[in-house]
């Protein structure tokens, strides 16, 4: 083992920058013994030099020019914790070339162009790890990538976002709307002011990108997810999910059908009793389905500055050690190159409350609708009687195109009042 | 990347064995995709040629004379699934110093002389891996060496054994006593005919051995362990956790205290509110606390041929990768060098629960027997009245010295008719 000090420049010192900072000095010991040579922050690109911090940076280290550092000769390993799109890109782009390996957070510019950092390690011989980049310190990627080498995926169901998953447990543990649990989590910081990211699924979406291309061995995009979020989410929706022993969590799903890849995030009403309804509050999961192994999960905190310095010190002491060996870890795994299913054509099952009128042949009018579409039901739940008559239909598996014709197709006839709540419907086996 | 095949020789064509002969054969395109190059299966040595198996063997590959198997130069890889002692000590041994990497699931071996194995593999400059010895599928070997590498575990709490998580969940829904729940799992195939090493915690004491060693990166072994089973398990301790709304589950427990590694198997009760008590029938689940990570769960299948194999083949593919690039992996990390805390100097609480006689003062003698161990008392609550008056005392922390003390010191007082449950509580913080 050699002893000279592995070189670490770090790109930005918000939350996760500056846990990382912690972690180098804290661990410094177990860091060199597990990597086989001592770990040495050289250098912390910020912004502002005089910005507060929640750690004490080393005098001489922070500099506000995060080319020049990332650039250095003697830097071996970069970590990016900036986030965003750019300067993120160009600043990994040119740490790979100046031949430095790098270490990642950034899920939103893997999801939108990943094969473009991809290349570029690969045609300089480096690491580019990102294990930080979904479900913050759940190791998650490695497994993926790793442990289940052998085996086959053949579907991933993850709560990878915790905003969402707060937000929606609340809603099912109080009974509150989807407003009064985002102000809820707004305070208790769970939620930023402006909380787009995370309720409308961008977060989420990033992340099913990754964890699709890495699950399935082949590029998927941000622009390939479908994508849902939860604003639209009712206490009727919660209400009516915990009358059927369920439970609504925000999904993000990869599915491997005909050699197809379905990427999808979105609301879904999942049984109480599937290992992923016990999420709670703003921990992440992510449910994985294989052929050898069967159902594994993957539980715990998918954000905060100090788990998700975690995952990025895991990958520090990995990137380091094949620098020493002069070797690199697994790269991108794309030779799979399988098409991405349209959402419409992605098998899945509908939950349908509907408000109907108080007469005769209704159930029958309804039933006919679904079957019109091509649509067979599961179950039927009348609910209430005169004029509060509510219809509970779960249909059998579909295509989303076929589901959804369904529902406009209720929507236009004359006995249904008003079509109450629409959610699909995950981890069950048909 | 070479296109040279990778050779592999299997010893044992068993449950697991043939399963790894499948995927080997299933799973050909995707292997040599993720591997780099093909990957051969050369020879596989079984006890018995005519033996019946669950999978064709390719005509000519078996063999009954393992050592020439896994002495021939053209061997690039020895995947081990025979388990027990010998002769898998003597194989893996002579297979390392012929130039072969090894994977193996054998965790009765690992945990009784891995340090022998580690050793020979470093001299040898060759992988040794084992994710299969621990939790079947589970991922939870790689994520503790490699993800988690950056960061500081402090405990680790596993369900590591599927035959008594079985039968204390039966106990636990049905309300059967230890025996009845046995014979269920014996005929369901759960539990073996002779059932001693997992009812009395001896393979879960292997795999705690193999965790502690992994989490805290020094050598334990599972004569450290700590080992107690749940044939002394009543119903009335199942019962007696319902009331204080906690489950009885047999854990694998390693800690960090001191600089100390403290590691038992033992069942204990834990809150219905903790990720693991949610963990049904034969799964297994490995829940580990870190200091920047927090809290983290892995849960799967803890085995069967199928899953088993699935982690057999995931270390394939690594050391087939390793081998191509003429490196190799992670190895034994034991730098740490920590001594084994005694049993008695664990610290833990106890439920206890005590028949008493139906007498002014006996709250307070019974109370005066914890202050006399220096134990102190969380909650005290009386059951019943008159001749069935029965307490149920919880302790706070205290060393397993000071609370079986009190136990005794119980069990020789006039009013105290019978001790009727003592059990540890773990998984709460205090």
């Amino acid at each position: 083992m050699s002893n000279k000090p592995l070189k670490v420049a770090l790109l930005g010192c918000g939350s996760v920058g500056s846990q990382v900072v912690r972690l180098l000095t804290e661990q410094a010991g177990d860091l060199e013994a597990r990597v086989g040579a001592p770990v040495e922050l050289v250098g912390v690109s910020v912004r502002r030099l005089d910005a507060p911090r929640e750690v004490e940076v080393p005098e001489g280290l922070l500099t506000t020019d995060a080319e020049a550092l990332v650039t250095r000769e003697d830097v071996d390993v970069v970590v990016e914790v900036i986030g965003g799109i750019e300067p993120a890109r160009t600043l990994i782009l040119k740490a790979l070339e100046s031949g430095a390996s790098v270490v990642t957070a950034n899920k939103a510019l893997l999801a939108e162009d990943g094969p473009t950092l991809f290349e570029a390690a690969s045609k300089a011989g480096r690491d580019l790890y990102y294990e930080a980049a979904v479900a913050g310190a759940i190791p998650i990627l490695r497994p993926l990538r790793e442990s289940l080498a052998g085996d086959r995926v053949t579907r991933v169901l993850g709560i990878v976002n915790g905003t969402t998953n707060f937000i929606l447990d609340k809603m099912d543990t109080s009974g509150a709307g989807f407003a009064e649990a985002l102000e809820e989590a707004q305070e208790l910081g769970y939620a930023e002011a402006d909380p787009t990211a995370d309720v409308e699924g961008f977060d989420a979406a990033a992340k099913a990108a990754i964890l699709a291309s890495l699950a399935f061995h082949t590029r998927v995009t941000a622009q390939d997810v479908h994508r849902e979020g939860i604003s639209e989410v009712s206490a009727a929706d919660v209400a009516s999910a915990r009358d059927m022993d369920a439970v609504v969590k925000l999904l993000a799903i990869a599915e491997l059908r005909d050699d197809q890849v379905s990427v999808r995030v979105h609301p879904a009403m999942i049984p109480r009793s599937h290992p992923l309804a016990s999420v709670r509050e703003a921990y992440n999961a992510v449910f994985v389905e294989s052929e050898a192994a069967g159902q594994l999960m993957f539980y715990g905190p998918g954000a905060g500055g100090s788990p998700t310095a975690s995952a990025v010190l895991g990958d520090l002491v990995t990137v380091g050690r094949n620098r020493l060996n002069d070797t690199t870890g697994v790269g991108e795994s794309a030779y799979a190159d399988r098409a991405v299913r349209p959402m419409g054509e992605t098998v899945t099952r509908y939950h349908v409350a509907i408000d109907v009128e108080d007469r005769a042949g209704v159930l029958a009018a309804v039933a006919q609708a679904f079957a019109d579409n091509g649509v067979s039901i599961q179950i039927v739940r009348q609910e209430g009687r005169g004029a509060d008559a509510q219809l509970v239909v779960v249909s059998h598996q579909a295509t989303d195109a076929q589901l959804s014709a369904t529902v406009e197709t209720l929507r236009g006839m004359e006995i249904v009042r008003e079509v109450t709540s629409v959610m699909r419907v995950e981890g069950e086996s048909e």
